[in-house]
């Protein structure tokens, strides 16, 4: 049986061995690509139908931009190619020739998208335009950790374009509240929504909000980001509309996006040293039902009534499988389950089929309890609900018994250098005081609360009067 | 409106103004790249989502390889190399600096994915490996022509492992037809199956089957191609497995594929000189309601009765739109919603309402009909059958009309010459004889169909004794 390092004893090893016995992805023959292999893939693929519901549901349509964009484009937007330029990879051969102008390997796709919307967009009737891309990006990372930070990732990333500034910020708040419903409704992780400090945001922004997790280490995870862009692109690249009035404007924009990192975030939210703990509503197989027999006369039995189980689950849309497999003995089963997080296990012998029952037992809990076959289907799928509330609110509780006020600087050292937790503090708005304590103690701002106290204290660094409370933590 | 050149003067102008019309795709300001616009795209959606459900069905899952591959990767196999590198994309500098080794931006992902099979491939029980990926490809093109040949396109890959050559050859073939069920039950694409000759096969395979269709000027298109690549890519990666008899051997493999092309065959499949014509079962939008009213109390009376119909059409499953902006005329709406392809028109009245019926319109013949309110659910969903199986019956007929049986190389080179259609034929089986006919005609053998004649006769070319009775055919 695979063997996983405890989280007490390495962490990142637990992580990375999480990610090898459950085959969910591998190192690839490229620096800092991965693999993403079935067990993974259909973690991002369910993640992808949900999220992409809920983009359609808000109005936006799927398109596909190419991947090469122009030198010279990422150049007109003079913050976005300080941000990108020294991360990208470059195409500078095409068809056995040199390029005349070489091509940047996507790292975001704001450039050529906003090059095709001054074609596109000539008037308000025009507006918003509400489009969303599912891609592959790249970015040149000197440092990778699987899903977490790779060369090539996949992700989602939104573009769109309004009439007025009020209905650019309304959608990037829009979006945020989008990725955090996904995060805690079906991700079963609680984030914190805020906005980003000047020096965290996005190259090319006027304003970065942003949801952050906290995973078991302790340290905040960037879950997903939602950039209310102004008219920056637009001016960049010359796009302007003519509005009601009959005035030629520049519209505003905003983009948003989450990536594959998200599979590393649900891995390391929830699951601990006996493998995956996945929720319920992203898990691909939610329940297995493991058959128990002795000889072929009990097996045939248990496996008529496992296959009704099977049946009955199926009709109410549960993704459950039978594991029918007489090479491999129950225990065995039983651990290959829990590494690979399936939610429910049903085990089914003779004896229970004969009382006319199955027992339980749920990943996120020890223990097995004993169901009755009648109305099975209703209370797996209630116990499926409830193992999706209790790994959120574990998630919840653990995070928020990690949260610390601190009232000096040195105290934000401790916490921060011990690795207890996040530290909650003022922060007087000076880069100056933020880029002390990221030197010092290589916590960052992870993001300005929305949810703010009504007083403000003094700044933790430098004890002038704050502007915000804002949480310092270390970051994957 | 839009003015759409007709196909009698100028078929490849139609079918870019068809595009450009429908908003389906652009020219993107990279050399031989599109942009997919999101009516395109919803296209695509609908072909993915058939196309993947039926890849699960029949046992295989999803995963992702890196874009890049190593330059040295693509050399180990000495066919595969020579078809590829002239046309591959090549990324040289990655963070600032130049790579030591370059990377190619994959134009198909054998090696990468055989790589990994390295790794992943142990013993029997690892077989059958059956993954498909979906992704964005690049072959660097001289002449591109939006959907047909672009520089980058999205596409599906399947790679598949099998103990035994038996077992690849069933999987080739099988997902062969799965292409050809697609393209006729759903794009509504009569197909002709049958197998490459040894000049037109891909570079890499034993053998590759292949699905053809007709377009409307008579030209042929690939629309789908299952190679057998036997041992040839297990040997090239080194590739071993312990067999059950304890042997060490190379497992046997196959890889197929369609890709954003056949949105281009849809458009020249079945579509006229109005606009798109597009089959139910992957219209995007299969109904679209226009009410019709001259003041506002028609208007509310009628619109009631529309939002009515649009409910009880969503309630059987219909992709249903209800256009009632109130800005544009009637007719204004016809001609728009006949350019987009909708399959079923409802025009709806105030005598309509009175009279408890609604006018419908199928996009792809003229005329209109009354249907009763009562029952209308059942018969629009039968009226989409029908104009699925009526566009299916028409592309056949006409493909069947022109594919004629020539018996003298000069009856060939006439049909080929004046754009007639297709010729079936013998041949000799003779590369020469191939390239002779190529060469003078510029028809290649699209397949040697599965379906040949009891007796052959002899070469149309060489007169020698025929091997097969093959179709020859200008493509795209």
């Amino acid at each position: 049986m695979a063997k996983i390092t405890p989280r007490a004893s390495d962490y990142s090893r637990w992580y990375l061995d999480i990610i090898n016995h459950a085959k969910l992805a591998d190192y690839a023959p490229v620096k800092g690509c991965m693999v993403i292999r079935p067990n993974g893939y259909a973690l991002w693929e369910n993640m992808q139908r949900v999220l992409d519901q809920m983009f359609k549901d808000t109005g936006h349509v799927n398109a596909y931009f190419p991947m090469f964009i122009p030198e010279s484009f990422l150049k007109k937007e003079a913050e976005h190619v300080e941000g990108f330029a020294p991360e990208t990879a470059v195409v500078t051969h095409g068809g056995g020739k040199q390029l005349e102008e070489p091509l940047i390997v996507r790292p975001t796709s704001e450039t050529i998208i906003w090059d095709m919307y001054k074609k596109w967009i000539q008037s308000y009737r025009d507006l918003p335009m509400l489009i969303n891309q599912w891609a592959n990006v790249v970015r040149w990372e000197m440092r990778t950790r699987l899903f977490l930070r790779t060369t090539e990732f996949l992700w989602q990333e939104g573009h769109t374009a309004h009439a007025t500034a009020e209905e650019a910020e309304a959608e990037t708040r829009q979006m945020l509240d989008v990725y955090a419903h996904f995060a805690e409704e079906y991700m079963a992780m609680p984030v914190i929504k805020g906005r980003k400090s000047e020096a965290e945001k996005f190259a090319g922004a006027d304003v970065t909000y942003c949801i952050e997790a906290m995973m078991q280490d302790r340290k905040a995870l960037q879950a997903g980001t939602s950039h209310n862009l102004g008219q920056n692109f637009a001016k960049a690249f010359e796009v302007r509309f003519q509005d009601r009035d009959g005035e030629l404007k520049h519209p505003y924009s905003t983009s948003w996006g989450v990536s594959t990192r998200l599979i590393g975030a649900l891995i390391m939210a929830h699951s601990d040293d006996q493998g995956l703990i996945l929720p319920p509503r992203l898990a691909p197989t939610q329940v297995v039902i493991v058959p128990i027999a002795r000889d072929e006369d009990e097996r045939a039995s248990v496996l008529a009534a496992a296959e009704n189980i099977q049946q009955q689950l199926k009709g109410v849309g549960v993704r459950v499988k039978l594991d029918d497999d007489p090479k491999q003995k129950p225990g065995w089963k039983f651990a290959e389950y829990e590494l690979l997080g399936v939610p429910l296990r049903l085990e089914l012998g003779p004896r229970d089929v004969a009382g006319e029952q199955v027992m339980v037992a749920r990943r996120d809990i020890k223990g097995k309890t004993a169901l009755p076959l009648d109305g099975l289907a209703e209370s797996i799928s209630a116990l499926l609900e409830s193992v999706q509330q209790g790994i959120f609110e574990r998630a919840r509780d653990f995070r928020d018994s990690h949260i610390f006020e601190a009232s000096s600087y040195d105290e934000l050292k401790t916490i921060i250098g011990e690795e207890k937790g996040w530290v909650k503090a003022f922060w007087s708005g000076d880069p100056e005081d933020e880029a002390r304590v990221k030197e010092e103690t290589k916590a960052t701002i992870r993001c300005i609360p929305f949810d703010q106290p009504e007083t403000l204290g003094s700044c933790i660094v430098s004890g002038k009067p704050a502007r915000y409370q804002v949480l310092f933590a270390k970051a994957y």
